[in-house]
């Protein structure tokens, strides 16, 4: 008969105590497989405990698979598969680090937004009554494309802000453009190439790897991405950036954009993907129309996030599927929920509602243009713009500053690295080599860096190059 | 020379009406490609507006492609390809209707969770909190793999009450367990074949699929998934539910568990996904170690989910990886930003540390296992179980009703659901048929149904399937 030390009134429980003894027993083989453990009543009796206590033990061990219950016989031990002991020789790796940011006094990086900008107070107004009102509906799913009045919301802002008619259930709510990235590789199939623009930005094509789609790279021209380049890919589907490219900055005239249309219309599982991901910062004249809204044959899926415009760690981008292909989500993907809380798809969809989105973008506009006046006048005062130009700035928060200067990038953004200041080479955005005889160009993005530091981060850039300032 | 008649005052700006009537002029072929346009100056002083109206609409025409600046030559109308028109045979289809309740006056659906039971005031104060102490920098963006203080409080969880010793650079927080599963395939790799539980969790199979995965069905017994036949299967990675199968209920043995692992160790790319959904659902004896606990040679990966724990509307689960793999998302997949947004991941982690979370499941096992205790009471009453009997009862928030009946189970579902009540053939769970002779079994779902719901729902049931209740 089992026979454990029990100690009453002891830190575990007696069940617990009885069920470790007894597994015990088990792992070290003094009691066998096959072997019939006593009733309950009779260890309960043996051991001067309760019958609920030996049963709480036996319940334990039978949950764990140590012992089985055979009906009207009893309880009997199992077979235990030895677990093979660790190889001594292959110590695990440590982990990762965490990444951490670059010690760098002025950053001109393009993955940032002025958060300052961000209407923080109305935001927290909107999102305490979302969480009063809304009360425990906030905890239910919501439909697999996005809260309905988030949808609404978007078709209502499409339409005042880039002409585009769309119906509600066109859009797909999903928590980031890299998610919908995946996603559209299931939706329009990982067969035939996928064109990305070259350069164009890194993160596309290496999502699209990891999914396991073949990249085609695909230069550009002063137009943006080239067509029969295009169509020489032998690419099925393309990712673009027509509003504003992405670094280049350059804006896709009609003429490319109704040849890449025609490109999409000669072949049925032909698919353009529009990502128009800073649209809204638009510096000149009135928004361009998206290819979105020329396209006839349901070529185009349209790509947006609230990244740019709101903030990064919202984690909110919708797609605009053509009716065929939203059809085909229905029937193929519908099953995916949301990826979106409700908590930020209602929030968001009344501070769209509320006309504080449109607000927030005039507001933030201003604000990046006064930012890249100052930029471009303090880059001046420095002399860099003695030594090169700035192109692509029409649009967006970032621009290209073209030195002429017979460094490498590589060398020249080291310098200023050296010197406390991020900017970034323009080859690094390329898959395929850069041009020939392209003179060094940084990519520039201006909307994190304070006012303060605008000045003194372009007459650090121009001392680490050695060029004079402006006396 | 260009003649416009422009309504000075009228709707749309000057420079506006300007660009809009060149637009035209272009599109229809009265300005031909190639064509000089008039100097501003002089269409300024032809039309008696000012240069200024001039430049809006020559740099809106510019920015949309229509002309081009050529330097101190002036503008050229571009050529423009037309855009071809739609096809009138084929009109788009129209969009798929939204995905809406069935029409059920009561559902034991699996895919809900009982939201009364949430602390929402809890959790709305933490929410308050958050947002007043985090402010902007809740806009900022958090780590890939999750906000550290979210990890931390996982890593404590899992060693409460799972027992497990793992370090915060193995968590990846992500949107949902659907959405780990995709970046599981892109980390684990889509080569190979990936077997799941057959029956088994019908989404697993269609996300595994969807991502270009071949999916390997393997069979299970009383123990859970048949190790033998996922060895003869030739799959590379298995996804199971050890601690309480779906849906069948079963609590893998320890023995059984010790099998899995060695067929993982066999090889150096083999691996075992744990999806431990809702494993804080256990109702009898101390829970159950996990297979991650148990793996010494860095084969497990351990998935879990809030959606089950607090709601589904949070769209938060998380992996454990193995240090290897930990290092090697590191390595590979780490430009993928955090798909949760900042303030709920702020938010769990606060309600986590603050003792909430265990306080709030404790509360839930209290009433889950009421509720289920409540429905096989009523079951008896009705009359369902003396026509068949309970299985997979001892933990999560569904079990089995087999039935000894000679109707199919899709009848016995029919029944129900034109009674009004929603039952589930178990043998929708299955890819493959179900094993001959098993007797007719639906899947019952209790965490949604209101405790007054639950006898009337069983009398209606039984009414439905013509079992005479205990009198």
């Amino acid at each position: 008969m089992i026979t454990a030390a029990l100690e009453p009134g002891g830190s575990r429980p007696l069940y617990e105590q009885l069920y470790l003894h007894i597994r015990l027993e088990i792992s070290q083989g003094r009691l066998a497989a096959g072997e019939r453990l006593p009733s309950k009543r009779a260890l309960a009796s043996h051991l001067k405990i309760s019958v609920v206590t030996v049963e709480g033990a036996y319940q334990q061990l039978l949950a764990e698979g140590y012992i089985r219950s055979e009906p009207k016989r009893g309880f009997f031990v199992q077979p235990l598969e030895p677990v093979t002991p660790p190889p001594q020789a292959d110590p695990a790796p440590s982990p990762p680090p965490l990444l951490s940011a670059p010690p760098l006094r002025y950053d001109f990086t393009t993955n940032a937004v002025d958060t300052a900008i961000f209407p923080f107070s109305t935001w927290a107004k909107l999102s305490r009554e979302v969480l009063s009102r809304r009360d425990t509906a906030l905890l239910d799913a919501l439909p697999p494309q996005g809260a309905p009045e988030l949808r609404e919301a978007i078709v209502h802002h499409l339409y005042r802000f880039r002409g585009m008619r769309v119906e509600p259930e066109q859009i797909v709510v999903g928590a980031g453009s890299e998610y919908l990235t995946t996603l559209l590789t299931q939706l329009l199939g990982r067969s035939g190439g996928w064109a990305v623009e070259d350069p164009g930005y890194p993160k596309t094509a290496r999502i699209l790897a990891s999914n396991g789609v073949e990249v085609c790279p695909v230069p550009l021209d002063g137009q943006g991405l080239q067509v029969d380049a295009l169509a020489g890919s032998g690419a099925r589907v393309v990712h673009v950036t027509p509003s504003h490219h992405f670094p280049m900055g350059t804006v896709m005239p009609m003429g490319r954009r109704a040849a890449l249309l025609s490109w999409a219309e000669q072949r049925p599982d032909r698919y353009i993907i529009e990502d128009d991901y800073d649209s809204e910062f638009r510096f000149s004249g009135r928004p361009i129309p998206a290819l979105q809204g020329l396209d006839r044959r349901e070529r185009v899926v349209y790509l947006n996030t609230f990244a740019k415009s709101l903030a990064p760690s919202l984690r909110i981008s919708y797609l605009v599927l053509p009716p065929h292909l939203a059809e085909e989500y229905g029937r193929r993907l519908l099953f995916y929920a949301s990826t979106v809380p409700s908590f930020e798809q209602y929030t968001l969809a009344r501070f769209m509602e509320g006309g504080h989105f449109e607000r927030h973008i005039a507001r933030a506009r201003t604000r990046y243009r006064a930012r890249k006046a100052h930029l471009m006048a303090a880059a001046g005062e420095a002399g860099l713009l003695g030594h090169g130009r700035i192109l692509g700035a029409d649009a967006g928060l970032h621009f290209l500053l073209q030195l002429d200067d017979p460094r490498p990038e590589a060398e020249l953004a080291q310098l200023a690295a050296q010197a406390g200041v991020g900017v970034y080479p323009l080859s690094r955005y390329y898959r395929e080599l850069p041009p020939a005889g392209q003179p060094p160009t940084l990519v520039m993005g201006y909307a994190r860096l304070p006012a303060g530091d605008i000045a003194p981060a372009c007459r650090q850039l121009a001392a680490a190059w050695g060029f004079a300032p402006l006396s």
